[in-house]
């Protein structure tokens, strides 16, 4: 039995936290899940995230995000990225998949080439070199990209109480992690499937869920 | 001006850091620091390490060296060490040798290939991707390789108080470091100096500092 991974992508305050929980909710309350558990597809629901996903992962996360005595140097914020990763895949993702779980993940490799590459400019070819060796290749099944532009999204993150490192960035940094988002999506159409993330939640949750009920009918055999 | 990067590597146990302080003490009371400073050659003198050279390094260290919450994947520890090398050339090395810095280091890039590539069996074209990401091309002016056989030093290692988590791991481990180091110097040998660490501290510091009278002089033009 081999697991699924499902990433969510997008920019800042795209909604990605809220859709995982909704997506969540709906694949348990509508029964899908407890279907795919009894015809032996699923083992487990799995929800997780990048970076902050393992142990090592949430010490890491502390430093890329929150960290202000020092300033992280962009290739050591590189590296920091591909460590969790490394982590995440070898110790999590792969494990749980090998046992067929059903994974969640907010964000993965195209968030490094989205923030890292267009956003700080960094050698595009570096990154894929790094996400290389961190994934072993590990691909996603399926990434949902939640697109919503840069201001928008940025707009609904600062509404919450406390900004972290990434968030306190300007915004113009944000419309090149935004459009690192847009040439993915235009390059990988197979992979990534484009989500309309301007409107209301509920309308947000509704287009997750058509595409979702499509892949897991095409993934398991299963009627809809 | 431009400084100089004088690097100290070998096994556990091996004496880096006893002979870095011998080696800072000597520089101090021959007057050998004083005459290079008064001359312009040298800014100051600076002693550091890696992992831990820098705030965030200090806190990688401890992942990386002490943590026992989770066993941290090959690849993971490959990459933390990357991060710390690459904050530590960025904020740290480089602008100190800008000023003219004289800089004595616990460790560097051919540890990574040591421990990491003949320790750990992890691939050795990878290893020198991440060492050539994490320092830019950063090289040593001179490594002093303290060769003492692997049983030697981690006896002496074992001898201290609390042993590491690297301290801790199989001597077998241990030789392929070793030979690691003696193949290095083999293929370096303009770049790394070989010192008989098996002798008592006095001894070895006698041979250090020969070679680095004779270092100083070719990179100064100083008398000896």
């Amino acid at each position: 039995m081999q697991g699924k991974l499902i990433v969510f992508e997008g920019v800042e305050g795209s909604g990605k936290t809220t859709q995982m929980a909704h997506t969540q909710d709906w694949l348990i309350q509508s029964g899908i899940l407890q279907q795919l558990q009894q015809q032996g597809w699923v083992s487990q629901l799995v929800l997780t995230r990048e970076p902050g996903g393992t142990m090592l992962g949430k010490t890491l996360r502390q430093i890329l995000l929150h960290s202000s005595e020092e300033a992280i140097t962009d290739r050591t914020e590189l590296l920091l990225y591909a460590a969790d990763r490394a982590q995440h895949v070898t110790a999590f993702l792969q494990p749980l998949l090998e046992e067929g779980a059903l994974i969640l993940c907010d964000r993965y490799t195209d968030s490094t080439v989205a923030y890292q590459g267009y956003g700080r400019g960094l050698d595009r070819s570096l990154i894929d070199q790094l996400n290389q060796i961190a994934t072993g290749g590990l691909q996603s099944d399926l990434t949902l990209w939640l697109d919503v532009p840069a201001d928008v999204g940025l707009n609904r993150a600062r509404q919450r109480a406390a900004q972290d490192r990434i968030e306190q960035t300007h915004l113009s940094f944000h419309q090149r992690v935004q459009q690192g988002f847009t040439e993915l999506w235009q390059r990988h159409p197979q992979r990534i499937m484009r989500i309309d993330a301007s409107p209301e939640p509920e309308a947000i949750a509704q287009q997750i869920q058509e595409i979702l009920q499509q892949k897991l009918s095409a993934w398991y055999c299963t009627k809809d």
